[in-house]
């Protein structure tokens, strides 16, 4: 059996990559214990690259604000499961149940964030994310609002429409590049051990 | 009459900016005689900004490929019209007509591109790309192959899904802060002499 | 380069016309200087034109009721952009400019009235117009108790309703005979002078 | 028990209307043998009542053309169904059912033309009026391409398209009113004798 | 000319069905006078016959419960109609105009029950089964409250949506099967006499 | 912490059941080693609970026809998926795994069965199923043929469609009931060991 394609466009080798792209590479390997297809689909361009990591980075990595990274996951995969991207919703879920320390949640959060075990003030955020992500055009001052009486900042709002903003993106890269997700995210978070790794 | 609203947000000054942001920010002033409200809008949070128009540039300003910069800007004024995006319908409805040298093509192809004066394979270019925009999950092998047979390459179905996708961003990112397009796009490109410009 | 099709069907000469048509598409290029293609599109069915025209001027040239013109006009452009519809957007987004003396508000409605730089009756009116072009159904005693919040009477509602329904046919008609806006339209009332015409 | 209501506005007295008017009403309810709701609905406004029926007549009272009188009929089923407007599909399911000598047909073609008991051409005929009432914006060429298949010309096409547009715009007039059907359509049609009539 | 076609699939002759489903047949013909073809389509598969009435006739013939018989009919007509099914439309309209003694209610309800000449509750009923029948995954407490505000019971809501259920799985199967509606429904209940019968 | 909810409604205790629900739950705890929420929620409404169960069975494990169970729960995960009815895409997820001996193939199929790790005949299979599912009304004599195409007899088309069918039942029951699938449920058929079982 051959191995599946992760990409309808070349994937380029580890060797053949600027430095900056291929370091950043390794970090996430050593870290996770294998590359994420993202990683590799995405360096076929090298300057799209940069730029989509960095803007995910300042919105996912930053330090500080009024948004837990678990709860930056959960935009992505409630986002991710209303456009149906394969590869976001894997991969994300898998990250989500990791920062979470909970093996269901991202399952609930994919099929319907309304009904999952999460906190009423996370369906508010993700009330506003989905609102940005599928009707943009019909935010309004109430949507704002509707944050604030959950204790969220208008900065956190902006963390949360531009988390789902930043999916519709990269949404939509996977869906153009046809993009695999890892075997690897299917399971992880999901065994008992996991979540206390 | 008090200036009208461009952003939700806080606005920066211009001497408050750090280096790169601020003489981002005077060379387009120096070029189009105006800051286009986006600029100041998304310098609200410097990192964001440099990787959102690091994206724009490797799509936009881009030299070679297959796609005009004429092309390029059909796609943003057809996909974000289908998103009811008003900044980037005008601001790049703008840009479009000086590109095109074309007073009529903005408003067609924002309405609707299958019966505006383009080419066919403007016309086919602009369906892989309202796909992506608002239907990407259903992105086949048989939409690349319906841009082959108009001569586009694989790299260019890139570049035309990539457009279609980081506008999905762009367009989101305006709605989130309620961004107002400056009122010299709406007739820029309109008048006779700027065609011949 | 040839002239481009206004319709799909035949384009009557002036001079095989009945004689009251002819002389209201004499009267019409008087006034505009030119005449607007969906009088000689139409002119193609006499019985068919004198009725449009008829149930047009009924409603839009009517003297007295609670509307403005300007108001009447943002209604045609407001749903007809939910429509698509080519012409009628780019022919009554010129007239709504002139009325209105005002460059932009033909674009904002057309993008989404609800983030336009109109008052709040004129949104309440606009919301009225858009549930009965694409909700009729729904329409209920709440719809037009919201009108009369803003002080518009039962007969205003049914001016707004009417407009709403006569511009469903009239976008419908304009799809069929695949009417193409005349050129001079795009530019008018966007240029400085204009409004103080 | 009170009569219903048959319209939100006030419904005038036939002895108070204009001469052309209230001669129209007589001469209808002369030969149905009831007054329709529509009449004296519409007739609260005369102007728009005259423009109205003018239309009404030209399209579905022409002689000549490609299109039975049950065909035309047809078409105000469908594409008022699929409006959802309760008076049109009652009113004008009876005079279906009459002009086809079939008491089946309204129903089935109000549901669902696909499977109706009609004839090819006319399921061609209705594909193309639900289009205009429903798609408009996405007719092309192949649409008329279509119907010519089944030996409609491109003037039965303004036919076919012109009655969808008109009641688009009645089934709007419909809704706005809150119009109710006259309790004598529900049964006209059905029994044995009338579909002999 | 030859009898319709009742079923995509094999119709059994009654003398080879198991005895239960003959005498279940026989059963309703005794009373109905005819046997409609629900009963003769689904018995081509034996099990699933009677696992389809006996979960029919738990909702829809059970003794107590708040919902009266015509109510629990007006729920199928109504999510029938939604589905677009004319089997259950027609059948059941019939049955609700019988039951309700009413021949225009059944019209009334199919094309939208909020304007139907029914009470208040039942409009509150018919809200809850469309929600679960066609936007079930956003059923929350508030809908379940607004049934107790009518004086609905938890089980009554039990009741509604279990109905609501087991024909968005009836109109299906009559979709699969291209299940044809007898002719004598279309006229039951209509008639002066019937009602009262 | 307390147990989670698993129905809106009360869950009756074993020991209170039938004798032969009681016996059908005590079967299935034995073979799976934990009991379904969906048996117990059911149990609510024993005859209910029969019917459902019979239809269950008499579609998902009749032996013979030309779907393997792998196959049929495909189906059952596909379009629940498309009904956003969580306790079906988690339990029947977890079957489809197992049945498959795949551990990715349900979330796959979940998210966008078209590109699934199946074969050809199984996509069919499933845009068969969704169609009965989402666009019912429409199936016609060319949706059986694209399965003919693939080595389905019509009883197998019975057989797809019916089991679209009956979760369209499930996945509304599920709904109104606020149905919670047993944590269990989320991580059976992951686990390396399970597909090689």
């Amino acid at each position: 059996m051959t191995a599946p394609v992760i990409s309808r466009y070349p994937v380029p080798r580890l060797e053949d990559l600027p430095e900056d792209i291929r370091s950043r590479i390794l970090a996430v390997q050593e870290k996770a214990g294998f590359v994420p297809n993202v990683f590799v689909a995405l360096a076929h361009r090298p300057a799209e690259f940069r730029a989509f990591f960095a803007f995910h980075d300042a919105l996912m990595e930053k330090e500080g604000g009024g948004l837990t990274k678990a709860e930056r996951e959960m935009i992505v995969v409630a986002t991710s499961a209303a456009n149906d991207c394969l590869y976001c919703i894997v991969a994300h879920g898998a990250i989500l149940r990791i920062y979470a320390k909970n093996p269901l949640v991202a399952d609930q959060v994919a099929v319907n964030y309304r009904h999952a075990d999460i906190m009423p003030r996370q369906k508010a955020m993700l009330a506003f994310a989905m609102k940005v992500s599928l009707h943009g055009k019909d935010l309004g001052d109430e949507d704002f609002a509707a944050l604030r009486a959950h204790g969220f900042t208008d900065e956190d709002a902006w963390d949360i429409g531009a988390i789902a903003a930043f999916f519709a993106l990269s949404n939509r890269m996977a869906h153009l590049v046809g993009m695999r997700p890892n075997d690897e995210f299917f399971l992880m978070g999901r065994v008992p051990k996991a979540p206390r790794a």
